[in-house]
């Protein structure tokens, strides 16, 4: 792929992942064109915006004149309009990853094509088919939407004492597929960048720790185990598979008999934050590097990151003493219950210290919040 | 001053400072509105442009609505505007600055008065004066508007077989000022941050050549002499007198009888675009925290930087491999001869290294020149 020059890049989707992109790019003399349906998307503060919604053609036939390739920060962007994009302009990664990533049925379908490891499921179409499950399952199962789930939405928890019948009522009507809980020690992320000839490049495994199906924080490198290794190799074959060509995060449960796949998101991710200042080169970069037909930059981390998401409300970091090695990011959204409004990034030599600093910023975040 | 949350702050000039300002500000979730008569100003790309002249209230008034504290990129802002600007906002630093950094005589008069050392000047007003000035410095010298001069705009050489009448044709008209051509061993200048509190701190002194009055290269930290401290003294003592809020840059000539005081910027500058990735807290970020009234971040160095500028045309990044201490800033400007479209910057460890990576850029450029 020839490397195009300065180019514009239109992106799908103008949140806080298209809005970290744009910020990357910008040294780099990118220039970037937003498309969302919401006209508070935060991306709109950092660059042009257009709002109009997925389906609307002729605001598309307006993107794509004025942009030289597209790319999306949300894998829920109708297929159809990444399809009609891709009629005049190249996308990457191509929409065919959509398909598949936009349902957990065909994702967990693809993965097992491919030989890798998944846990326990089936398709549910009726209340019967949820019982059975649900006791095959011995009670300890997930009930998720095939569709649209993210961030925990749409996924109801199976225990011995759930009310079926409840959970029933509130799901149906969607599509949904029962999921075994996988007792998992560590849940990983393997963040994996590959160019359009096929140069692949792999981050540091990433740890991650989940509240309420929310990512909380990520910690990398993570502490090293034989699951690291098998998790990237699974990476490398899924991007290998499907031509991928941009950042690809798949999310693993490490458990004592391996690793399993959890899902996968086809863009840069929340898991893979701490890259900005704990790489050598971001996702955020090397995602428009690849996309754009750019040489890669290396994956190679700095030393220890830990990122910690900030979820509903924000730190005062406008009273906050600057602190060297902590790195904060406000996405510029109001902040709401259950929204992602901003992280920070801790950086450090080596574990130790990383955990030293983390405690010593929780601390005083705690004192300021006493002092309000 | 009590520190701004979330502030939207507007920036009179809309150029590669105001920019990189923005690109500084947004990941603490700061928002940014420019003002521009140009409707190509580069910093349009990266957030919202108004684009009127700086005589328009009207336009002047719609941006005083949308922003919460007012700063500028550009000393030549009119101060008539400026003044128009602080009567329903604050700005910083204080426009009376302006009032002094715009007249090279006023400037100079300024530093004399605070007993500071300037080389010799006299204002001219007739020719007569001008061949009298030009023999009393042996046709050592150089004639300068007092307005509007920056990056050697509106210089003329004086030498012992200069045609006096003829570049006395060419300036007539404008304000001048003489000034004796300083035999200088070195060029350096003193990255000063003072916030409204009265909190000073300052960067490593910075080693600046130029190429035909435009800078060519800065490199930070100078090699230390007796001279980095008078600056660093001198350059605190002018902050303090003007009771300074924001970055202030003073550059000097080092000659073996000590400083002599070149000019100062009110603003954000060149010679501190390696503090981006040379110091703790960049020039940018400083700037934005004192206008704000944010806790100023440490101006310490990381270890060694060296900034090049790119002028006329920028090298074709999109082909380079990315290497992790070379890192490269477009402004996104139409490449135009003489004009300032971009810069790099390169870190190390130690100026040994320092000067290796320089070279080994040097030549990779070079070569890649070769193949296009």
């Amino acid at each position: 792929m020839k490397p195009l020059q300065q180019p514009v890049i239109g992106i799908l989707g103008g949140g806080q992942l298209a809005r970290m992109m744009a910020l990357a790019g910008y040294p780099l003399g990118m220039r970037f064109l937003f498309f969302d349906p919401d006209p508070q998307a935060c991306a709109g503060q950092v660059g042009p915006l257009i709002t109009a919604g997925y389906d609307d053609t002729k605001a598309l036939d307006e993107f794509m004149r004025e942009v030289d390739v597209v790319t999306f920060d949300f894998e829920n962007v109708p297929v159809s309009t990444v399809r009609y994009v891709q009629q005049r302009r190249a996308v990457y990664p191509d929409p065919s990853v959509l398909e598949i990533s936009q349902d957990r049925l065909l994702e967990k379908r693809f993965f097992q094509k491919l030989g890798l490891p998944v846990g326990q499921f089936f398709p549910v179409n009726s209340y019967s088919e949820l019982a059975f499950g649900a006791k095959s399952y011995e009670f300890d199962a997930l009930l998720k939407t095939r569709r649209m789930g993210y961030d925990g939405k749409g996924q109801f928890r199976i225990t011995p004492g759930a009310d079926l019948k409840s959970i029933w009522e509130q799901a149906r009507g969607r599509k949904l597929v029962l999921e075994q809980r996988v007792p998992f020690e560590r849940e990983i992320s393997v963040i994996t960048v590959r160019d359009a000839d096929g140069q692949l490049s792999q981050y540091a495994v990433t740890e991650n720790k989940h509240n309420n199906g929310v990512l909380a924080t990520s910690t990398a490198p993570a502490r090293y185990t034989d699951s690291c290794q098998l998790a990237k190799t699974h990476a490398r074959t899924i991007a290998e598979a499907l031509e991928y060509v941009g950042v690809l995060v798949i999310e693993f449960f490490e458990t004592p008999d391996g690793v399993l796949i959890n899902e996968m998101a086809p863009r840069v991710h929340n898991s893979g934050h701490w890259t900005i200042e704990g790489a050598l080169t971001s996702q955020f970069e090397n995602h428009l590097r690849a996309v754009c037909g750019w040489p890669l930059g290396s994956t190679d981390s700095w030393g220890y990151a830990a990122m910690l998401n900030w979820i509903g409300s924000v730190p005062n970091i406008a009273c906050m003493p600057k602190q060297a090695h902590i790195h904060h990011h406000l996405y510029g959204k109001t902040p709401r219950a259950g929204r992602k409004v901003g992280h920070t990034t801790i950086t450090a030599e080596d574990p130790a210290n990383l955990q030293r600093k983390v405690v010593n910023f929780a601390k005083q975040l705690s004192d300021s919040l006493g002092k309000l």
